[in-house]
């Protein structure tokens, strides 16, 4: 069973979703911000957080959850802490605002940590770490999300998919971790449910709290956590971390990364260093260097090869910027639909000339 | 198979390690700092950082990889930027100096940042976050060992086993997180081929990459990442995190926390942060609620409930601490010939007296 999909180029998926935005209220730079947010996700396959969002995105902004243009209050509670009041306004363009200005900071200061609550959906966490990063700095993020994943020996979900992104200078390219602490995440389970597809074993449970491979039983239940009790830990150190340093809601209390009935609650918390105050050097030959000599590890039969992490995130993100974005057909009518119809955006859309109807199959 | 244990008070295990490195040449203060590291890992089970460890730490200081009374140098590049160099002394007794005054600085900033190179190793992580927590902070602490882990999709060892530790104020403990990134610890793969127990399948490979059951085997191969790809990303993150901020050795070029033929060249990373400070608002008591939720979550069938990361180890240590710690014959013998004999010390230790033997049933 497979999902029609369009082939979309990404500037146009961009302008769209834009529209939309603007259409609802949004002036044109936020909106733009949130839009790249979204086209980030599925240039680099992450599809969950795509333009498949959007939907959800405009249903908040309707219900007053999510304010477009509004802004922020940000703090310097001391020279290198930044403590950030979203005021409701899109995630990204909260949390990109408040990286322009920490990672100015972590230059002079050596380190930057901010604190950022009543900010909604961050997206993807990669760009933000990859930003910085392309500035020299090292970049740390963490994230908190509604309560999805079972604590290890558990039945129900407490604990958030609370992923971290770590983005460490090198050439050519930085390095770039971008990881959740469940083992798959909820928009995969919906995925594979659309598609009929069984879960692996291990990735979650039912509403029992018993193992399953059934999508629908997952959707009702919960999450796994990745590597079994020590991914559980990790998640579970992360949403009393960011919890504390944002005075954000804690497990079940989260709500508003999912839905469009409650304020978002949860937290986000970035730190950029400055590597070369500390060490008084740069270090990204070395590092460079060393991530040559782990990809070059002799790989173990079947295995194509040592990835780095983000490397898979930036080839695909390559092969989608010229060839263009595959995005849901449902996905893709409803943006359209949502900016008003093909023309109503006043930017010609021609879906119907540009766009491929493709059938992607699963898991490709 | 079993191994012959004794077992000691948990006081009089450390003044006979104290002992120890008087004898050679270590001051009282140094010499119970470093010895209390090895006495909390016993206490807390983590036997392959306790008393084993210490006639490498001695043969350290006779190579002059180890210079017991070191006088490191704190180097304060910003308010929030603590640049440390060890002066090859005990990794206890620099981590300790410098969290002192990191965790106090933090208390007026916000924040504070300890990059520590040249410094020998820190035995476990927990005690530092804890010690920090005590006074109220947040503690994250990081640091790099020799490459003992595979990559993902690779045969040879090329990350350390780089463990990390979070600490974060709760009631009437706090949160506290220690886990390495490697399935087990190396230590255990010696545990397991001297008692002639299998290991479990996925934990470790051979010389040829290959998964083995074999401790012998792993000892001349590598041990695989906790959690998969995640789990390889994670601890390739933290090696060039670490890496980066203390300008130390990545990968093979690691060297000095198993041998006593070089100097150690690792890096530890530790981030104190005063949360107060951050949101203006105390947290605790928010995260302990939370804390007992998660601990109230049903259990699957076959658990004994859902664990806390830290409580296990606490209650080992409770336990130990009243009961006594079991010790290797081996070590313990070891320890109390480094002692120069029974009573050399001055100490008037009388083991035959005190101690019990025991068999030890693996794993117990």
């Amino acid at each position: 069973m497979t999902e029609p999909t369009v082939l979309v180029d990404a500037d146009q998926e961009r302008d769209v979703i834009a529209a939309v935005l603007q259409r609802h209220g949004a002036s044109r730079e936020p909106a733009v911000v949130q839009a790249s947010w979204l086209v980030e996700a599925d240039l680099r396959g992450q599809s969950s957080h795509g333009i498949a969002r959007l939907p959800m995105l405009v249903a908040r902004i309707q219900a007053g959850l999510l304010v477009p243009d509004a802004v922020a209050t940000m703090n310097w509670r001391r020279d290198s802490v930044l403590s950030v009041d979203g005021a409701r306004g899109f995630g990204p363009v909260v949390a990109q605002q408040a990286l322009e200005i920490g990672a100015t900071r972590a230059q002079t200061t050596g380190i930057a940590l901010i604190a950022i609550s009543n900010s909604n959906h961050l997206g993807i966490l990669a760009p933000y770490v990859e930003n910085v990063a392309a500035k020299g700095l090292i970049c740390i993020a963490l994230t908190t999300s509604e309560a999805l994943v079972h604590p290890w020996g558990g039945r129900d979900a407490m604990v958030g998919t609370n992923p971290l992104a770590i983005a460490v200078p090198a050439d050519p390219s930085p390095f770039v971790l971008d990881m959740a602490t469940g083992q798959i995440s909820m928009g995969k389970i919906i995925h594979y449910s659309q598609i009929g597809r069984s879960l692996e074993p291990g990735w979650a449970v039912d509403g029992e709290g018993e193992p399953t491979t059934d999508p629908q039983a997952a959707l009702g239940g919960s999450i796994s956590p990745f590597g079994g009790p020590k991914g559980f830990a990790l998640g579970l150190a992360f949403e009393v971390l960011v919890g504390s340093l944002t005075n954000s809601a804690l497990g079940r209390d989260v709500h508003g990364t999912l839905d469009a009935e409650e304020v978002c609650n949860k937290g986000d918390v970035f730190v950029c260093i400055d590597q070369t105050v500390v060490t008084g050097v740069p270090r990204s030959d070395e590092v460079s260097k060393y991530l040559n000599d782990v990809r070059s590890t002799p790989a173990v039969a079947g295995s194509a090869g040592v990835r780095i992490p983000g490397e898979r995130a930036a080839s695909e993100r390559a092969r989608r910027t010229t060839s263009g974005v595959e995005v849901a057909l449902t996905s893709w009518e409803a943006a359209v639909d949502l900016a008003g119809g093909v023309d109503a955006s006043g930017m010609n859309l021609d879906p119907l000339g540009s766009f491929v109807v493709r059938d992607q199959s699963p898991g490709s």
